[in-house]
């Protein structure tokens, strides 16, 4: 793999590949929300200043309220942390040196934080093209593992596991002692939302790992948080730096957790445009992965490699995720943001544009 | 100890203890910069809304090449972290169960971060009133530590040693293959301020640990940084979460910087009005700390405790800081910072009429 690993750094990528990046460019590497933040975090914006001089709250206490009423958890099952890339970090700590298996293709924080912690790593590979869970695989490998992760919907494909799937997964977890670390980060952008934050809370088997960065648009401010047992988040806590969230993140978290409105419209959005792009893909002989969220996987069938589409788009400013880095994908797929409508519009129209170059 | 730990969080204060807050409170527990921000924050704070949208860049570049340049290390010899507390416990987690030596009275952070990390505490501890350092007694401890946290100038006492003590502290460290782990989060309120930065990019018994919380007056951001030897700094940084700085916190940090004229008026500042209350607490028969930053410790010696003293204040919404939680001080001595005129002003008005009533 020579492509550089990215997400969300576009002039990066130009750089890396000693391109020259065009005027305009269009980001679909990155998965937040296309309609942007809830208004209130512009309307606020001024009054949040004075959260710049103030040491945060190191115990979070409003923040978690609203979360706790919200999922209808104790706030004693939750931890709240800076991103949930952070959280990873801390579950890996906890993790230390044991056995780790990793349902793949997912998100790349997962093995780095583990290999660090000298986790022993295996692999469950969802498989292309479909990315289903062969129960029977995957039973077995729990049998060995102290730790699971689990992306649902997953990333990159943007599938949504059935609720009886997932139900069963979570069982299988608990009949093997395996923890289960359910990675939810892309669950509310699924209409109807599944979630098994209820049943985190009491089991020690299983937590549910969720990020306010996407939905709301907030990545620069990192915000996620875990949800599982008071125990297992005592002892993956522990080890939580003091005032690891910064006051401007506490403020916007409480802020667009009172935004559900932005959610549904964000939902609704979603689920039109990603039905027309994908009526699209469909006619213009192109795959694509069955997902239920805001990106999706896609493939030209009839090109050599993907690769030289990835540069095509590169040239028309059209940023996607290439998959090396996405061990089982390999740079099969490249994976695309749902955006507005009228930057998918210039996507398909240079999909168009390559199946007749190609 | 019954009192309630804390440090900028007055509210918690007076709640802890069932006492009515008074309508004003002024928080003299709380030792950022009284002068407040640099004027940039303020002026940039529209601008920086983008930042809360975009992921940061998760390599500090541009605040790592500003930081390498004014301190005059390069680059690889840097590691930002989510405020010092976040480097503290990345450094406890490479110290992990390793035998470490804690300067007290010291920062809480050091020790609560080593215990959870299994190491093994033993202190070196400055005496009072003048804490001064013990070169033998010292010496010896070293030999049978792997690392050891001191803090210069020191927190809470505000006590800048010497350029000859420290220059034989790095080197006894050095000698004796201990590493030395030095805050500096005040160096920069001592005028002329002193630093052991440039040892520390080329010595790998030796770190310098960096805030700009405190000069910037930007706590709620969480911004500070780590200078050592390029190795070292990679191995404490490899357990760093991805984008474990937030993209409000570098805008803010590359900003800050470049405000040195800020720094000037500061530290004048802070030496006028220090030597202002320390005059008056001189021909008060109050005893203070010899501190050369923007906090001090004071005692009244006529008192059976200083406890009734910090009640009295709080009565007067004066929060000064109680040293409970200061191993070596154990309430014998109550920390107040070097706050505006009009405020130090007010905390002298008490602290004659305390002297009246006593």
């Amino acid at each position: 793999m020579h492509l550089p690993a990215h997400g969300a750094n576009t002039q990066h990528v130009y750089e890396a590949l000693g391109m020259e990046a065009p005027a305009t460019i269009i980001d679909f590497s990155v998965n937040t929300n296309p309609l942007g933040t809830p208004a209130s975090i512009q309307a606020c914006w001024q009054d949040w200043l004075q959260a710049v001089y103030d040491y945060p709250d190191p115990h979070y206490t409003e923040l978690k309220q609203q979360i706790a009423t919200k999922e209808k958890v104790e706030s004693k099952s939750l931890l709240p942390g800076n991103g949930a890339a952070e959280l990873i970090t801390l579950i890996a700590r906890f993790l230390h040196s044991k056995n780790v298996l990793i349902a793949q293709p997912a998100f790349s924080e997962y093995e780095t934080a583990c290999r660090v912690e000298d986790c022993n790593i295996s692999y469950y590979q969802l498989k292309p093209p479909a990315f289903t869970l062969d129960k029977e695989v995957l039973h077995k490998k729990l049998q060995a593992a102290d730790a699971v992760f689990f992306c649902n919907p997953n990333n990159p494909t943007g599938i949504a596991f059935d609720q009886h799937v997932m139900n069963w997964l979570i069982e299988a977890c608990e009949e093997a002692k395996t923890l289960l670390i359910l990675d939810e980060a892309f669950y509310d952008f699924v209409s109807p939302p599944a979630t098994a934050i209820q049943k985190a809370s009491n089991s020690p088997y299983l937590l549910v790992l969720r990020s306010l960065t996407k939905m709301y648009h907030i990545a620069g401010l990192r915000l996620g948080y875990l949800v599982g047992h008071p125990e297992v988040v005592e002892q993956i806590g522990k080890r939580q730096p003091h005032w690891a969230l910064n006051g401007i993140a506490l403020k916007a978290g409480v802020s667009c957790l009172l935004e559900q409105e932005h959610v549904k419209d964000t939902t609704n959005f979603i689920t039109k445009e990603r039905d027309r792009v994908f009526h699209f893909l469909q006619r213009s002989d192109y795959i694509h992965s069955a997902s239920a969220v805001n990106f999706y996987l896609l493939k030209d069938p009839a090109a050599a490699s993907q690769e030289s589409l990835y540069y095509f788009l590169l040239e028309k400013g059209l940023v996607l995720r290439h998959t090396y880095n996405f061990p089982g994908l390999e740079g099969n797929w490249l994976r695309a943001a749902v955006k507005k409508e009228a930057e998918n519009n210039q996507l398909m129209e240079a999909l168009v544009q390559w199946k007749k170059e190609e």
